[in-house]
């Protein structure tokens, strides 16, 4: 196209910085959250599309076909269910509400309870995402202290009574309880009850984010915050994207009227109807089988990586063992920069997120970095991390050895 | 659920008004943009999705598929394709950003060149959620004046003038060149020359909404803007919501790259990916069969509206026959006041847009009122309508005849 007019002379202030043209995904794809493609449950899509379009095809000719702005009823059925079966939560589908992803809820959330200037406590490692959307409306972050089991609740209720003496009353906290991202840990019944108490008491909501809480592999886990007692303070978010696909776009939200009817009226317009009348009835068919074998396959992976890693960077590289999930957040030794490494990796077709970006404190998680194990095959697991020894060596001297040979 | 904790008393300020909980859909359906629900090709949605899930159905494991932010593809592919061969345009796949409907492109638009306080020409009369969102952002918005053959180019260029004297520059001009919403009337291809060349001199962007342009019976009718000469300026904006189903949320953006990347910045995410594919697949193969067929059932049911309106309110309701489209503009007396018609008519279960939703200055349509005809049957239409006289007349006295009988 001819692109002679100067728009950019014409854009508004403060816009956010662009990236370059996408052209394709690095070889060694452990970036972001993608999933694993051989779980996409192509022919089971197949048959319920054929079902639900033959069924209520003529309703996506008006806007929200026949259910109104919360999302298709079937969906938000299918959502009440599964969250009372799996999470514990009474929930009804007019509890419900359908988004564009989680991402779509989490800015609903910033946008009806926080102004520029105003006070969110996130875990210290946290999503990206939600930091970033914080961050582009102004919203000063305060990271909360973590340690193997998720969220040090006494940190908290001191870092809560420090705000509440300088008259700073956090707008919420952002938490996620279960299998959390970066770090996979798992808040504790007990730690979740002490984690809504100490908030109830002082006014501030939580919004919790269980994205991850359909993939964990080998024990039993607390029910969402949202189903406890005294828990009417919380918003609860889930999505289909990391037990099924992310490039559906398909999330949801709970809680009450009074929060759902102020994000409608934010909302600007529906979430696509074929995506949600089809993974509901693909889902109400099949979540107990597709999430058993796709629970299979990532802890297939997770098994690969981490011997991957303990393979080629042996002692160097520190972590926990998640339990679920498709993360893995690792600790290099203080001399590796890994916003550094990220640069010198993906020159070698290697891509992982480095810790600054996913740390309220950049500084803090310097040396960390965070692998998704979900979307590389586990041969390509293999070879990514063994090149990313190499890379890392040629650029830090770490791993000394890998796989019993010094490299020195 | 539980509501007793006071959300509410935490809600950031300015938001926008919220609805009560939805209930269902009148029985006389004329508002909005709903479509024909007998149109909706569901056998050919099912066929599209069974051939492009087998193909490509690995792909929505990852965020954006294979095809980054700018959108699926293959959609990029059949856009590209279409508004070559319908709309006269040189656009590639690179030019063409998949929104989650054409309101999101607006929104867009909006975020990246707007600020509060800035201005905007849109025509006097035109589609209320474009104007709501400026009006949102705190933008001054100019009506435009239109005649039978749309803008009226001569004032336009006056206006420009008046504002430049002032010191003000439009951000854009919003319009909808091709069956205006709510009027139906095409501008010419010479207005259409002429208000590239007036708004290029003066450094305006125009913002050409053509979601309509599939949509037209019995007429040729001009290229889009974006396909002339001199027209580096424009950002073209179009939606399926029009010819296929609203409910799916998909339009698109075409712009030149500087454009594109700054709304990516923006989006927060992708567009949901199986609608994108199954879509893409569908008008591939079908696109002139379906939007034939779809024709020759709205003009029917323009034809049944009209023949009603004819019968039912006489001289009284005065309108242009629409060459397209799914809209019927009409002027009632001036003792008619359109928004408590719509509230009486409201509770006999008949639902239009009052006229000054649809105005800039909403005291300038105070008798007019939006008919849709796309959604209700030409039996509902037939009731409709005649449902409605008799309302009116209860409250304003109008139409005094119906049907040749005097209700007097």
């Amino acid at each position: 196209m001819n692109d002679a007019f100067d728009f950019e002379a014409r854009f508004a202030k403060g816009l956010p910085a662009t990236q370059p043209k996408w052209t394709a995904f690095p070889k060694y794809n452990f970036i972001g959250g993608h999933n694993d493609p051989e779980s996409i449950p192509v022919e089971g899509l197949i048959e319920s599309t054929a079902r639900v379009l033959r069924r209520r095809g003529q309703t996506i000719a008006t806007y929200n076909q026949d259910c109104g702005p919360l999302g298709d009823i079937e969906m938000r059925k299918f959502l009440a269910g599964k969250l009372a079966k799996y999470r514990g939560m009474s929930t009804t589908p007019d509890d419900v509400l359908v988004t564009s992803g989680s991402g779509q809820g989490l800015e609903l959330i910033n946008e009806i309870l926080c102004e520029p200037g105003d006070t969110v406590i996130m875990e210290e490692f946290t999503y990206q995402g939600a930091m970033n959307r914080l961050r582009a409306r102004g919203i000063n972050i305060f990271g909360a202290k973590l340690d193997d089991g998720g969220l040090d609740i006494g940190a908290l209720e001191t870092q809560l009574d420090d705000l509440a003496a300088k008259g700073i009353v956090p707008k919420f906290i952002y938490t996620i309880p279960t299998v959390q991202n970066p770090t996979s840990s798992i808040l504790s019944v007990e730690r979740r009850a002490a984690l809504l108490s100490i908030t109830r008491d002082r006014g501030v909501p939580v919004v919790e984010d269980e994205c991850y809480a359909d993939l964990l592999w080998d024990e039993e886990w607390p029910d969402s915050m949202l189903a406890m007692e005294g828990s009417d303070h919380v918003i609860h978010v889930g999505s289909f994207s990391k037990y099924l696909a992310p490039a559906l776009r398909l999330g949801y939200v709970v809680a009450p009227w009074s929060v759902l009817s102020q994000m409608i009226a934010c909302k600007g317009g529906g979430t696509g109807a074929l995506e949600q009348m089809v993974v509901a009835d693909y889902m109400q068919n099949h979540y107990d089988e597709h999430v058993a074998a796709l629970n299979v396959r990532l802890k297939t992976k997770r098994d690969a990586l981490i011997e991957s890693l303990e393979v080629n960077f042996g002692t160097t590289a520190e972590f926990d063992v998640p339990p679920g999930g498709i993360y893995l957040w690792i600790k290099l030794p203080e001399q590796v920069d890994t916003l550094k490494l990220s640069e010198a990796a993906l020159k070698a077709g290697i891509a992982f997120n480095p810790g600054p970006q996913w740390s309220v404190n950049p500084d803090a998680a310097k040396s960390h970095l965070r692998i998704c194990f979900a979307n590389p095959s586990v041969e390509e697991i293999r070879e990514g991390v063994a090149k990313l020894a190499e890379v890392c060596f040629e650029e830090t001297g770490i791993p000394p050895r890998s796989a019993n040979v010094s490299r020195e």
